[in-house]
């Protein structure tokens, strides 16, 4: 049975993140769906990661074993046609027989958008935080430089999570302008329970001077949550880009 | 009274369009109630253009005499307050006493997006036209070259028009790829019913190979609606631009 790797975008709004849940929409739920009518049968989806509620996807890595492969062009039509407008796969090819596309995955990068304009702008609404005040976008990258390295990320993980392991690695971490909108491009190993979320958070710390660019190490040593800043909403988040096999960071 | 020159950008896919229709929803039917709801009184307000059904916004012109002016931060603050996400205002002064929104207008740019991949994106549906065979964006570009000048646009007009003077002057159309999305950027000193809309077709029509690029002199000159294109959707189409006063085509 071949095992084929599906990548897909969405947009995030209607959704309660990726996972199957009772009484509320998921993109697994949803997606599986779509698969199962192509196939005929009920497999095993599995998802690169545990997305929010209502966080995006540029590229989501789902892996399952089908029962024959109808070609990338056959299988990308026949699932987005049953798919909604906001739910599309791009691309599909088969692996391995032991891919996994969650535990295969070697790093994964985010992006969290600020709109940083006086007022807001219907078209970014839905995909950024509006901030209204100044950003200096140039200190707020020498604040991500400290996140980059491996570290105890306790400091930025949600109360709610249970992960033992709270050790992860980032690749890179930056910030940069594109006119009225800042970006926060961070890639890592892995990352814990809002932790993107909770970085971005911090970052605006720093916008708005109530914490300095070399803080962020103290931050983090600390260990402590409420050290950092505030969960920023998950509108602004999308999961950028999956890696398996190896991280380049330039692709 | 002061006269106010308010600017919006608006996503048009929930509306009828701009102007106020019974039993449909309009642009200006929101726009005008959180604009009356700010300064108590119903006073008459001008558009820009009246943009159709599903078409976007990224810069709109309206105009009114209000009993006062608060300034423009208060005034977008209190608007934008009374607007839904769809629909946001992001500039305001104060203008010359015989300043009308349509009347001033000298000339308007529009752009319509086409998505070419092969499979579709959910972050661009709502705002592009989705054709999945490849696009020669260097011939369309050629092809769009014949549009610029003084031409009576019979050709380019939808039937339901009732409009006498048919010569429009077309001062800029170019075709142009960023990654995915070809892009029709075109500026004008007014436009005909649905005018952009077949433009697009028929732009499409050389991508097709159903007919060359100088082949649009011809299509132009037998002032006849058959010769061209269809009629794109409207949700590719966008109104980039008004200007008032002078045409800065590099601006």
């Amino acid at each position: 049975m071949p095992n084929l790797l599906l990548t897909i975008r969405y947009d995030g709004t209607r959704y309660h993140g990726w996972q199957v849940q009772k009484n509320a929409l998921s993109i697994q739920a949803v997606l599986q769906e779509a698969i199962w009518k192509l196939f005929g049968e009920k497999m095993d989806i599995k998802g690169c990661s545990r997305t929010d509620a209502g966080v995006h996807a540029n590229m989501y890595c789902v892996s399952f074993h089908a029962p024959f492969y109808p070609g990338e062009y056959h299988t990308l039509c026949a699932i987005n046609n049953a798919l909604p407008e906001d739910i599309k796969a791009f691309r599909c090819e088969e692996t391995d027989d032991d891919f996994h596309a969650r535990y295969s995955c070697v790093a994964k990068e985010y992006i969290y958008n600020i709109y940083n304009a006086k007022h807001e702008n219907p078209f970014v609404s839905k995909y950024s935080f509006h901030y209204k005040y100044p950003i200096d976008e140039k200190k707020l990258n020498t604040a991500a430089s400290y996140f980059v390295g491996t570290h105890d990320f306790s400091s930025f993980c949600s109360a709610h999570s249970d992960v033992e392991d709270t050790v992860r690695t980032i690749y890179h971490c930056s910030v940069e302008r594109s006119k009225d909108m800042v970006q926060i491009k961070i890639c890592g190993d892995g990352f814990l329970y809002n932790m993107v979320r909770i970085i971005a958070g911090t970052l605006l710390d720093v916008a708005k001077g109530k914490i300095q660019e070399d803080d962020i190490l103290q931050i983090i040593t600390s260990a402590n949550r409420k050290n950092a800043g505030k969960t920023l909403p998950a509108n602004g988040l999308f999961l950028n880009k999956v890696f398996y096999g190896e991280v380049n960071l330039e692709s």
